[in-house]
C-alpha cells in the first residue's frame, strides 16, 4: 500500500558542521537502500526548503514506521503521514 | 518541471445528484486526457477524503495553472501548489 | 491493519427534520453492519459534539475509503484519518 | 469513564542516549503496569511519529490526571485529552 | 465532575427574527432548568461575542453530552470541551 | 469584574528539580493567598495537562495584570485572558 | 478601562444593496453616537478590508458587550477583544 | 509607499456565468486602469488559485484602501496586506 | 500615517536578571523618547501578557520599521504590523 | 519562471554579534550578485519583520532551490515558496 510522507528537517543550527555531514551521508545511504529495496518509491525535493515529498510502498503502517523511525534524520524531522488508495480516474497499473 | 498539488473536492451538498455525476464524468475523461497526454504524472485518493495527491509534469508554472483551471471541478476545489525538485538522494533518473 | 478516524458531522440547520432522521437511521444500520462484519473496531462519540472517534480493522486504505465513502452521512463529514501501528508497550493481543 | 490521550513525545536531541534509554524503559513499565490495571485499555503507535493515540478507562478527571501526570515522558509530552461517551450506534458492550 | 464548556452561537444571519426569539426563549428556560439542577454550575457571557464559558458539573462525559444535546441552540453552536480536575493549590471545598 | 485565564506552564525540561520544587511551592502560596483575598475566584486543573483553567474577580484589567505578573510562574507561562460579563440567563446572583 | 476590539465584518455578498446601505447608515449613526459619548475612543479602518481596530473607553465588560451587541452590523461581525491596561512606558496620561 | 496585496478571490459557485463574466470584465478593465496610472506595480497570478500576489505604490494607506475597495471583486475577495519598505541589500533604484 | 503594532515580548527565561532589567530600562527610555517626539502615539499593556498594543505615527513604513528595529527589545519581540487608514465614520479630526 | 519567496530570519539571540554581523555582510554581497544575475528580481523588507518578499526570476525549481539554500542565512531562516503565473490582466511585459 502507499502513504504519502512530508518530511521537515530541522537540524539545530548550532550543530558542529562535521556531526551534520555524517548525518547527512548516512541519511542518504538509507534512504537509497530503501528506494533500491523498492520501499521508497519516490523522492523529490521541496524547493526553497530543507524538506521532502516521498511516496512509500510497504506491506503495512508497522513497516512503514519502521522504515521512517530508523532514518539517522528521524529525531529532528517533522513528518505528515497520509494514507493513500488507488484513484478511480487513474489510468497508471502501477500506482495501486 | 514536477508540481505536487493537492485537490479537496467540496460539491454543495445540496447539488442535484445528476449535475453531480455530470461533473465528475467529465473531470474523470478531463483528468485522464492529461495523464495520457503525460501532464498527470501521478494522482492517488487520500483515504477517507474527497481529496487527491497529485504530482504534474509541466513546462512552466503557466501551463499548470492552465491545466488545474480547465478542470470542470475548479471552483469546487481547494488547492495547495508546492513546487517540486530532483531530490539528491533519489535514485530514479526520471523523477526530475 | 487499524486507522484511526475522527469524524465530524456538520447537517445544513436548515434541513428538513425527517430528511436528517432517514439519514442518521441508515447511516446507524450501516454503521453496525461494519461492526459486525469487524471492520468498524471501535465507536465513540465525543462528548459535546456531533462527532465521533473510530478504530478500523481493514485490509488496506483502499477498503477503508470505500467503507467511509459508502456511509449516507459521508457528504456531510469532516474527517481526519490517522494510520496506525502495534505499540511496542502494548500488552494487548489483538490490537495488532 | 473514557477518554482519548493522544500524546506526542518530544525528546531534546541532545539528551545522552542512555538517560533517554532509561525513560524509556520506566515508561514501558509504568504504561504496561496501567494496562494490566485495565487503565490504559487501548495504546497505539501513530504510523511515522513518536506519538500514540491511546482509550483511558478511568473513574475521573481526577484519575486520568494522576496516571498521565505520573508518566516519566511526562515532561517531554504534549497532550490532547477528549472525553468521550457510549455512541448510539455502537454495538460494542463493554465500549462504555 | 466538572467540565468546562465554551459555546459559540452562530445563527444563520437570515433567519427570521420570530424563529431566533422563540430559540433563545426556550434555550434560556432549558438553561436555567439545568443550573436550577445543579448540572449547569457557572454561566458567564464572553464580552463581545456570542458565546459564553460555562461550568458543567455531571456524573459522566454521557451525562454531559445529553445535556448539551439537548439544548434548542446545540444545532447552532461550535464547542468546546474541557475536562477538569481539583487542582492541588485550591482552596474551595466545592470546585471538586 | 470577571476574567477567564486559562495558563499553560512550560519548565525547561533541564530545570533543576530543586529550583523547579521551590518555583512551585512559592506560586501555590501565592495562588492561595490570592484565592483567600477573593481575586482568584476558581482554579481548576485541565486533565492530562501542566495548565489551568482560573476565574479571577478584579477591579481592573491592571489589578489582574497585576496580581498574574506577580505570579513566581508567570515567565514560564502562556496566558489567555478572556473578559466575561454576566450571562443574562445566569441564575447565581453573585456570578456577576 | 480600555479594551481593544477588532471587528471583521462580513455581509452576505447577495444582501440587496439597499438594505445593506441602510444597515451602514444606521451603524454609522450609532458608531458615531457612542464616540461622542466618549465609550468609542478611536475607530480606526483596517487598510484592505472591512474591518476597524477600535479602542472602547468603558466601566466594564459589561458595559462592553451591551454597546458592541447593539451595534446594527453586529450579526456580521467577527469581533475580538484584548483587554488592555495602562502600559508602565506610557506618557499620555488620559491612556489609562 | 509599496505594499504587497495577496487576493484570493471566492465566487459563490451558484453565481450565473454571465454575472461572473460581467464582474471580472470591469475587474480587468479597473485593474489595468490602476497599473496604468502606475498604482498597481506588479500583478501575479498564483499558479493553481483564483488569487494573486500584487505590489501597490501609493501615497499612503488610505490610498491603497480607496483603490482596493474600489474593486468590482472586492466584496467577493480575502486580502493580506503587508507594508514593504527598501531593502538594504536592494539594488533595484526604483523598488523604494 | 497610523499603523498599528503589536508587540509580544519573550525574553529567554534564563537571561540573567540583571541583563534583562538593563535591556527593559533602555528600551523603556526608547519608548518615551518616540511618544516625545510623537511617533509613538498610544502604547498599552495586554492584560496577562508580557505584549503591548500601540499605534505608531509615521511618514513612511520605512520611517516605521526603523523605529521598530532601534528597539532594544527587537531581537526579542514578535510584531504584527497593520496599517490604518482614517474611518469614515470617526468623530477625531487627529485620527487620520 | 517567477517565484514569490517570503523569507522570515530568526538568529539565535545568543549568537554573537560579530558572528551575526559577518554572516549578514556575506549574505547581501550573496543576494546583491543574484540580483545583478537577474535571479532575484525584487527584494522588500517586510515593515516591522526581520523578514523580506522577494520575487526570483529562474529557470526551474531546482535552480531556485540551489539558489536559496546558497544564502549564508539559510539556516536561520523560514521560507515560503509561491510558483507565480503571468497574470491575464497585468500589463507589464516583462512580468512574464
Amino acid at each position: 500500500m502507499l502513504f504519502q510522507v512530508e518530511m521537515d528537517v530541522r537540524l539545530p543550527p548550532d550543530m558542529a558542521p562535521q556531526v551534520a555531514d555524517e548525518l547527512k551521508r548516512v541519511e542518504r545511504e538509507r534512504a537509497q537502500q530503501m528506494q533500491h529495496e523498492g520501499k521508497w518509491r519516490h523522492l523529490w525535493r521541496v524547493a526553497g526548503r530543507y524538506a521532502n515529498v516521498s511516496i512509500f510502498d510497504v506491506e503495512s503502517a508497522d513497516e512503514l514506521h519502521a522504515l521512517l523511525t530508523s532514518l539517522p534524520l528521524f529525531p529532528y524531522m517533522a513528518m505528515t503521514v497520509t494514507a493513500l488508495c488507488r484513484h478511480p480516474s487513474s489510468i497508471r497499473d502501477d500506482d495501486r
